[in-house]
């Protein structure tokens, strides 16, 4: 008998689902929409009415499923209860609950940027290592640590929040969270357009960043053509996020560190402004670390929320 | 039948050892001492005799022992194989095997500020917490991460390495460990000590500490005199720690901090030094976590030691 998995990421606008074998190829993926009204919900319900569907569609029985795997975001605890997720409407409920009453098939769930991290760890950029630092530099700066091939779920849901990990003392603009100073500050996709733009107020030096668009990606190909102001940005991204990543490492001494995100489509000249600081401030017990990129893009979500539940269930 | 476990903590000098119930009752304690000649070859079969011995004494055999736990000063991977260990003359190899063959007996090892964590969530000021972060003020900062339970150990051993990540990027004088503005330098006993020498001498200010002895005592002692230098140095420690741990929070999301080692015998007038900075700095989903202090003092690591062996062989 084939044994399949189902793994979903549910974002704010889109809820991605793919169909796995249990060895990990991914057969068949898809998009429905987020439908976010009445307090989220019809998520879950949409969610495992396409499910039934797909299964129908394939002759699948639930005999043949191990189980299906959620990502979602917000902080989620290790028995599958959500607490609080803004972006969908969702209050404190277990996910892991009401999608099993529904489809009476097991069911795993967490926060989106840890699945991620759990899917790179698998067929992504961390393979071959089960102690991972996984960074995420997109609107924003998400984490996902993997401990022993596991997740770090923490107490409540919230492990792994490297985003808001205090790097400046004498900012002045507040964070999304509310606090001021926070790595997301300096190293997401947002971070690096604020820091090039206040660079630009800030002087009169020449850059071809003058005029035009500036943004994560106008500003790291600047760094390629070697501009000079942009290199400068690019430097103390680099500091504050190699910094922030050997304090990690301190904690819980990585075998790898993969980047990922819409910043990390840079490449590899990402990691040569990361690396220095790194290397300088960490604990030498972890400075032999290797560091890579994501590969597996908007497909992490799908590919950790699968591994998640195989892990438990399989 | 009656179930015991060993637990041995192993130091510099001298190696403590505890024999306990399988459900934690310590019945006994001692210590012999570390002999770390010859490359400390015979620590571990000096250990093993002594078990022997105390197994023939108490009329305990074999069959009733669940296992022998070990904590030691070094970086000890999950498969008990230490990675040099300095202090005690030891290169690389494995700690269980080496110990089994002799006592044929299983046996687990690990860091010591980890498996003293271990103990501190078993039987002392973690009790209840299943998420830990345990900080260990001492001559320098141990540290250990309780993960969903077990031991935050890492991919060489070095995990919970909190003593040494960068706080200050300002400082001039070199840590133990070769880098510069470790937390060590701020927040141990010898940090404290520093910073309290470096106000005397930097200023002309008025302090019951001048003239006397200074140190982490002292200071704190003048601190419950409301003596204003004492103050400053306290609130620098509180500012180092509470930021730092409130980093390391964001990491892991812990349910308590517990903090030990001789400097937390000021008792809990350390915690209002660095619960407002954790509090300002830490990431909300980990804001309502609570401070204890470490309770079971030089016996966290016997304890932490048989635990590690019951969770792993029980």
């Amino acid at each position: 008998m084939s044994q399949y998995v189902f793994g979903v990421d549910i974002g704010g606008t889109t809820v991605k689902l793919g169909l796995f074998r249990a060895q990990g190829d991914l057969l068949d993926k898809w998009e429905i929409p987020t439908r976010t009204e009445e307090s989220g919900s019809k998520i879950l319900p949409d969610i495992a009415a396409d499910i039934q569907k797909k299964m129908e569609e394939k002759q699948i029985s639930a005999k043949e499923i191990v189980g299906v795997g959620i990502g979602a975001p917000g902080p989620i605890d290790s028995q599958g209860v959500v607490h609080r997720a803004v972006n969908l409407g969702w209050g404190v409920f277990s996910i892991k609950d009401t999608l099993e009453e529904i489809l009476k098939i097991p069911v795993m769930a967490g926060n989106d940027a840890n699945v991620a991290a759990l899917g790179e760890m698998w067929k992504g950029g961390g393979q071959g290592s089960n102690d991972l630092i996984v960074v995420t530099l997109g609107t924003g700066v998400g984490g996902g640590i993997i401990v022993d091939g596991k997740m770090l779920t923490g107490a409540t849901g919230a492990g792994g929040e490297i985003g808001h990990i205090h790097v400046e003392d004498g900012e002045t603009q507040e964070c999304g969270c509310g606090n001021k100073g926070c790595l997301e500050q300096y190293a997401s996709a947002t971070g690096v357009t604020r820091l090039a733009k206040q660079k630009l107020e800030g002087s009169s030096k020449e850059s071809i960043l003058r005029g035009g668009e500036v943004s994560a990606k106008t500003v790291f190909d600047a760094v390629k053509a070697k501009d000079s102001l942009a290199l400068e940005v690019a430097e103390e991204f680099g500091r504050y996020l190699g910094n922030c990543l050997a304090s990690i490492a301190c904690v819980v001494n990585p075998e790898a560190i993969v980047i990922g995100g819409g910043v990390s489509k840079a490449g590899e000249i990402l990691i040569d402004f990361i690396k220095p600081h790194y290397e300088k401030n960490v604990f030498h017990g972890s400075r032999d670390v290797k560091f890579s990129l994501a590969t597996l893009g908007n497909d992490a979500g799908i590919y950790g929320a699968a591994k998640l539940v195989l892990d438990t269930c399989n």
